[in-house]
């Protein structure tokens, strides 16, 4: 709805073109469609460049089948995270074309252009690196979400600071990137490290992985936030969607 | 326990009307009833304006029955919330007219008196408004509350501040609400929003709706009792019955 | 920007008493001003029934002076919380009608009209309880909040619930009122008695008096959010300023 | 190993009554009994008034087994809390007499010599006063305790301060105590209250009841602490046992 | 208010003795003063033993000295706690008889009765321990107040868990004492190690003792309130009063 | 130290150029200076793309000025942040043409390339955004470390959503924005919205300000982390200088 | 890659006896393997003295298995915590002679070497003190950790501070021991006691025995940070594992 | 008070070398010193190699003093802590030899003869490091701690996790240690880091440098807690004390 917009509206009422009330439904039709328990929010791509995401948790599954049939039919690709084997077998009978990661826990549907064309759009690539073998779910969300956003994305996992030398050796891969995640649980030290050997941004991702004064990844978030390596941001726990998402934005830049 | 009630007690007293014993039990004598597991409370209606409302949580079935019994025999209407199937079903074998809500998780037996003269007698009109799909539970616990305390109630689901358009949208029943309820999870920014757009109190309910740094709910909850917006105020975590009690009593002033 | 302002103008397009151009204008035109440090909301009257206030902590002298000033400017009322006594007297200085509150650290000025009319417009009786004698000044910043919004204010202090006799001996005080605002630091119970005893809405104003585990209030906080009187809603650690703007929001419904 | 044990230890060993090395021993012998994985304590009842009692939770079925066996086997009462179902059936298949109180999760063997004089041989009444109907299996839990230990027990349950003229009406029984325990969860007010009313210890016990910013009994833990009324003491989060044992050793004075 | 009370006013009024409206004023008539800015609780030593004590903390001089005033003109002892030196010397100017002790920060005023029959009319001891030398005026603090409701005090200082002989020496101490306060910050253990060596009430006092992760007394409290010893209790960090003012009604069972 | 540097070194080696020790002492050799007190990291600028940066809190003025010196003298940019007037008085001495932000409590001093080639390099703006009046310190801390990075700054400060239209008021500015930072305490709802305008990456810093439950930022930070906005970024509390620095990495992307 | 191998490396490039790619490749070449999603860490035992140990928590079965078949491929000695049964019987399939500990949940092979030279081959003791039966788990996860790692080791089990003489009657091992664990959970307070006998270093384990203020641990772990005997250190919540580690390394010292 | 000691005692009893009165004082006389606020521990050398260290945090200057004093009358050698320049000079005054370190806020006064005989007898290297400039001072009072225990202390100030060759350059000094003690704040990388470099134990202390979500040291501290490196053992936060004295410890082994 922007100054464009209501200005040629405004030319259409003046020149007689649309009635007054009409106007008036355009002024306040706004790009969602409310199924009573969701307001889809179809023109989202518009505004932000990806449609609406659905966080399968603490939905039911007639509202998460409801909600991916809208997006489809409008046109848009799908994402869905935090997905149940189950959630995702009852979005597969309706959407036969949707892939779902048992390890990401996602389901994707591309639109027919975007298969057509070929995975990756975007320029740079986004590195991945988890610090342990524990933290590779919330790795892979991220790497999913990216990928279905078009980037192209590496991976490298289990290279934490116990051991820094399997990170300093893939350190080509470091200067190569585009945009960085890390994903890492328990002290959440990997981040400050990586982002000390490189000019880019790195998006930390605190994982829940630990037990004890982990605090169920409170330790992992504390100790990111206060990284001494000033290109270092954080998104909540084990919010590898966010990530991939941010990074994806970053990318597009 | 009024004043009034002193002095008739008094008078009969001075007139030999009562004895003295019987005059001291009057003064003692309190209206509730003691069950050994609990004490009801029958005279709440009369002191608060409703009569107790069974919290089913912690307590066994055989309780949460018993109680019932005794609240609908005194003539007052039923109302028991965070009722599991099982709990509902115990209770509608001994009051049949009991209605289950499963999304809420209430049961609602109103008295005859108010089933004969319709659902609603209180003049404004509460809004609940959710933030996501997720919040849906919470906010439902809240209207069916609200409904059964006789208020005209009207819902807004799935209206978040990702997408403030949505909510924009709907500004014609928030600025009609006499009261607003808003259930959000996650940052639990929404009341905050709806409050800087109306003149009538808002009562914020965070819900448990997220991960992570959500912590459950405390971090809406944080953001809530932090709203620059001085019109909200706030109840517990998913306290979507406190908050419908609440509005209904705002809407008696 | 409600419906028929849109209509209206939409009207005036279209006759050509207005042009494109000035109608683009009226419909970004917002109500407030823009200081460069602050967005003053001038508006804010009209939307929420009082105007913006000012919270004094934060801000430099200066930025607190140039704020009243506007604000008065417009011919709204005055009101400035947190102040000390020399951001008060600077505000004096141009605002000489400014009345400093130096136990509520308030500071508010009154519009002509509402000096003239007298101070009481709201028909209800809004009651300030304070747990202890240490509460006062948050309890106070309530109670001249209050009545700086017009409304008949009662004060009850230092009546917490180790002796309980002494808040039952101001019972008329508590049926008489039309909203309760109580503040308690230590273990925050009064707000649940005080809820227990009336039909009306109960704001609870944890406030940081006590040492410890008070938290800061944190203590009285938490024992507030869970008062098993569902006739209470809680606002900020210390909010006087809050409680007392939604007590008179209430008073108005 | 008080001093005049040592001295006739000493005159032994210069009277030759003894050897150096028996004496030796002597000093060392402590009187408990190391079964690998539990060293149990035999002379707690003379050093503490009570025998070893068995917190079950995190302990196996042998273990707790082969420990009951041994305490009953000195001649001591046994005391075994948090028991399950199938833990306390596994107590009563070598210890017959055992009792399970399965509301209280507690098993109860009384020696013979207590069994035959009767329960009851301490003078004052302790008095166990639960806010809530759900908070009765920690009240349980601290009556059970208080029994095994020989004490009177009186219970008032649901009497929370959401209907305090509930609490008032138990007046007398407040002021027949000699020790009182108050459970209570959600806010946690109670125990302030009944402490304002009388001149006896109280004991308060937080229960995990309530949800949400309750957090587990956190907020009902920290509002004890912080009670304004100075005779209330506070135990841990559903720490009936604690209580119960307590209130016992409180009452032999 | 007791039944007795009621009872004969009830005869008074049968008789005429008294009017009705004087039976009413008495029924009402309760024993407190009202200062404005606090309820002086006079009758406070008849419920509960000790006349209401001043907390000086949040007060200012003008308020703490005219509640002083008040409450030694009916006749009661006056104590008041975290007193500054200036505070109590404002006492001090109006009630000459006020002894100040700073390390303890309580000003003590007995009645002409108490100071003539002497200090001790309490019949067991009150040992007060304190963990380190840092720790003296938390347990000064309980030591003053018990010996102001005329206990018999004995005080051990600095014998911590790390050089547990100096503990154990004192054991003859130990043993004879009635009640036990034990200060404690850092680690909080040895309210612990003393249960467990007596048969009688510990009083555990969390001292804010310490530094970084003793969280300004949070870890002693957490520690006391999971004591493995059934005979601790706990009261809020540094509440020395409290502590004092329990032993002694423990004391007095 | 990349792989080429090394395959040169070898060749250099081999060829005999440069002797074995020679060698070592290069590939050991690294880019910073031991001052003793702090190892200044003179290549950070290759590497990462700007020089160290001086965080002056917990340094000694002798420490700042020294490693300033040390920064200048190897020709790079200097930046020291969170400095007091003295401090950046003791640095403006040594460095004259250091300037001293009191508002952000910067100092920066250009290098004189960039001084003559003007300020802004970066393609991209940045729109540092803040809540309210309050959080600008924080939001100039962001702001003028973008600067000094050479990148276009625009600020919009003081539209928080207690009055959203201030906000969406500023939307050409939100959509030409390459980058938004955006600063807000209490209950740090701004992000969010604001995310859901745009789709560029919105970095989140929450401030300090605010009371009570705020728990200096914590309640913002909170928020911010639970964005339900995907495009969102979160640093440390009242970090501008990692915002801004952040904002410049992505802005270079 | 210490300097003597860098050198090496540089003679033999100097003298022809390795190609330029071939050092480039030794220099980066690091002696770990690539699993993808693992990265296998072979030289560690060189490096620290003890391979790659496997925490099993939150890995499939199958990459526990594939881990643990390269380990003992490379001639290591196996160590995998937190295992279940499953995942022990999974382990056991490929490595025959895995040994499975149900209580520690431990699987340990030896290598031939050490299982042909005995067990143990570092000089000093470990002495292994629980304070509880609950806490044997994690006191046993420590013993075999440090007997896998060739040391002699002594438990003492439930000797916890409510009875320290049953602690003192073992202080004969407390003086033969060089290193000593103390595992304790609820109020934690034993180590403190047992450091303050003793001259050795004492490792503190927080265990999540324990319930209510327990906080899962989180009590015990304070007490033990705050430990006033300085020869205390901490690790992590239930990390037996890393205690039977540490105590390892510094018997080697 | 070992076995041989009452061996001997009871030999001389049997023998009458020695009054049964005096073997009493003798197996209850304890090295220790009671000064009313301290009991001061001369018999700690003996028992734990070190004798009592004076915290000044909480102490009066008369108090330290005194116990200093008697410390050194004793022949032993003077440690105190967290000193101020004013608590310095008072031991000073009399104890002449004392030296102040203002960075580490130690006193320090060696014995006779360990002045004699040189300051390191201690045969391994403590290495201390600090991630930071401003963790110097924690960093110093563990030097200066070890240094006064007789070890041989190496200092690596300022290599943080930001720049990780800083540390990798100090890689000979790292792997020559003994025991390693690493200090840093904010996210607390570095103990996780070195720990992965070396085969020593690595004792991590958390410093309170730091802001915002730092939470004066707890995300350092819980960053730490988590090391996925098994041979890092923490200490309080700030504890420099600890860790020095821990190393000591640990180099004695």
């Amino acid at each position: 709805m922007d100054t464009n917009a209501i200005k040629k509206l405004l030319r259409d009422v003046k020149a007689g073109r649309i009635s007054e009330d009409e106007a008036l439904s355009h002024l306040k039709g706004l790009p969602f469609e409310d199924l009573g328990f969701a307001h889809v929010d179809h023109h989202r791509i518009l505004r932000r460049g990806f449609p609406e995401v659905i966080l399968c948790e603490g939905k039911t599954v007639e509202q998460i089948v409801a909600i991916s049939q809208r997006i489809v039919a409008e046109g848009n690709p799908l994402l869905a995270t935090r997905a149940t084997a189950q959630q995702a077998e009852a979005i597969q009978k309706v959407i036969p074309e949707a892939e779902y990661n048992p390890t990401a826990r996602t389901v994707v549907a591309r639109t027919r252009g975007r298969r057509k064309r070929g995975r990756v759009t975007q320029k740079g690539t986004i590195l991945v690196i988890s610090a342990g073998t524990s933290d590779i779910p919330v790795a892979e969300e991220a790497a999913v979400t990216a990928e279905a956003m078009d980037n192209s994305v590496e991976r490298v996992y289990d290279v934490g600071v116990a051991g820094i030398h399997r990170l300093l050796a893939h350190r080509e891969k470091l200067e190569a990137a585009h945009v960085i995640i890390v994903v890492a649980g328990m002290e959440g030290a990997l981040p400050s490290v990586v982002a000390g050997l490189v000019g880019v941004p790195v998006i930390a991702v605190p994982s829940s992985v630990g037990y004890g004064a982990s605090f169920r990844g409170l330790a992992a978030l504390l100790s990111m936030l206060n990284s001494c390596s000033p290109n270092v941001c954080v998104v909540n726990i084990d919010n590898g969607f966010g990530a991939g998402y941010l990074a994806s934005v970053m990318n597009r830049l």
